[in-house]
């Protein structure tokens, strides 16, 4: 059963994935290539290598789990958290523990081996998208989870350990400290202001224009004026909205577009890097409907995090946010 | 001029470091490999390679940045924060930024480049200790200083990108959010229980014996209750003491000694993988006498950081701290 523990200094919180854990000679070289088309459990055909699906589109019908689906959604074979038991919060003396209880998902983007998010069209990214939404509205009537991550890991160096395109999510049972950070930025923001923090960006950026990317009736891509990352890349919608889930049609389509043309910019600017991509919307059960807005985190994967990183959660960014801007926009599209 | 700016949601700082901007065709590939013997700025005989020493120990005298050295301080090269200026507080609309004013300087921690931190001798480690200490010191002296991270990045997957083994510090006008976390934290704990987390975590950890890896009268070396990374491990000197720099002689000595010997309790385990090194103490011009403690933080680099972490600060650790505690203890040495 993996574990949750807390810090007991900083009250931050781990899991302890012991169902992952690898032997010490397993540590010797950091992660292998990607499986790669030969062996691919994600491949259509080898639907029976996964665990059964909890969610798949078929446009022709078909039985859970046969050949012809166009997305379909997993439990991960290796599992952070672990879906079934109770939380059962205990001490070891002065420390806090819980299970490891949580969902761990694999949101299966296209059938295609040869496709990446990038060259998927607008209406395939379209449909990944409502994927999220259904498996987040499905999951949140389980009242054990407090908050879901959607990310998505796309290359080795990035973390991911399969090629074909894929996304994941995992449900959890506490609010993690980079969410509760934002809302709580979010509602002091409020406080003094009355507004939205997120809405204030958006329209500062547009008034201004130094950093915005690329944007269309619904949603807006910018370099964040404080990135960690070189080329960090936020996309927000214009309308102030807390839950990525709730979205009305129209902004998961001009999502999709947006997210498309951000990627063919990033893969032509920087050569198709690796990545990391995140949604960040409001936890469950807490009313963050006036000043929490959600958005859609891009992180291209180009410099390494050391020692004073992690020793003090500063980050040191060598491209300013308003140089990622100029050559972003400056490609050919 | 590099700048400090703040991300307007959560207040987290970021470095723009523009003197080290690299262009958009750097980026392609990672860090390269490191820079070996045959051109190396840090070794003996190529002082005119690094900027002028600010601290260098010579047994037997010399001129300042003439061979026959020790150890030696150097500016960093290419510094991510700049010396010479003012803060320069100001707002961009809605965003706040200042310069980005601070030291980084480098620790060269052995004039032979064959050497690691881990092959060197007890009394060698405790003389780069000893170097840190002079150098806090003197940078506390400077009042836009609010913090200084000593930290080391070993090998070219934890960041390193200098074969010749160093350390680094950076001085900061500001107090970092992982440091600001920690004292908050033990000031909480001290508000209840009048006593120090360190020292209640010291103390749990010797009566149990669960997680101990070794020890001497002066340092415990232990696996951390909730480990972000595996074999993370943690040096507390068993005395209560806020500041690394004001440490009484003993304590450099039992922690060269302990540090040695864990770190080659890692390579024999491990098979010397990468690793970052950090040494947190109390920020300056605070009082946190009674309730905090300062301590060494060792993270091995074998795992990959990605999306999940990237987007809730949550870490999901493979390895149990029993586990690697286990396995560092059964290290024949």
């Amino acid at each position: 059963m993996p574990e949750l523990r807390k810090d007991p200094v900083t009250g931050r919180w781990v899991i302890i994935s012991t169902e992952r854990r690898k032997r010490p000679s397993d540590f010797r070289l950091e992660r292998p290539a990607l499986v790669g088309t030969g062996v691919c459990p994600l491949c259509v055909g080898r639907e029976d290598l996964t665990p059964p699906e909890v969610l798949a589109y078929r446009q022709n019908g078909g039985a859970p789990n046969s050949p012809n689906w166009d997305l379909r959604v997993v439990p991960n074979k290796f599992p952070a958290l672990q879906v079934e038991g109770g939380l059962d919060r205990e001490a070891e003396g002065m420390f806090d523990r819980m299970n490891g209880i949580g969902a761990h998902e694999v949101i299966i983007e296209t059938p295609d081996h040869g496709k990446t998010l990038a060259s998927m069209s607008e209406p395939e990214i379209e449909r990944v998208l409502w994927a999220f939404r259904e498996r987040v509205l499905d999951l949140k009537q389980d009242r054990r989870f407090r908050y879901i991550l959607i990310f998505k890991n796309h290359g080795a160096a990035a973390g991911a350990s399969l090629e074909h395109t894929h996304s994941q999510l995992i449900a959890l049972p506490v609010v993690p400290d980079f969410v509760r950070e934002e809302v709580e930025g979010a509602r002091r923001h409020f406080a003094t202001k009355e507004r939205c923090v997120f809405c204030d960006i958006v329209h500062q950026e547009i008034d201004t224009g130094r950093r915005v990317i690329q944007e269309n009736a619904d949603i807006v891509a910018l370099s964040p004026y404080a990135p960690r990352f070189p080329f960090e890349t936020w996309l927000l919608p214009r309308r102030h909205a807390a839950r990525f889930e709730d979205a009305p049609r129209h902004e998961y389509e001009g999502l999709a577009r947006l997210l498309k043309a951000v990627l063919m910019r990033v893969n032509r600017a920087l050569e198709s890097p690796p990545y990391n991509l995140i949604i960040h919307s409001s936890p469950f059960s807490e009313e963050t409907t006036d000043f929490y807005h959600w958005h859609l985190e891009l992180m291209p994967k180009l410099t390494k995090v050391a020692g004073f990183e992690w020793g003090t959660g500063f980050y040191i960014n060598p491209t300013s946010p308003e140089e990622a801007t100029r050559v972003l926009r400056a490609v050919p599209v």
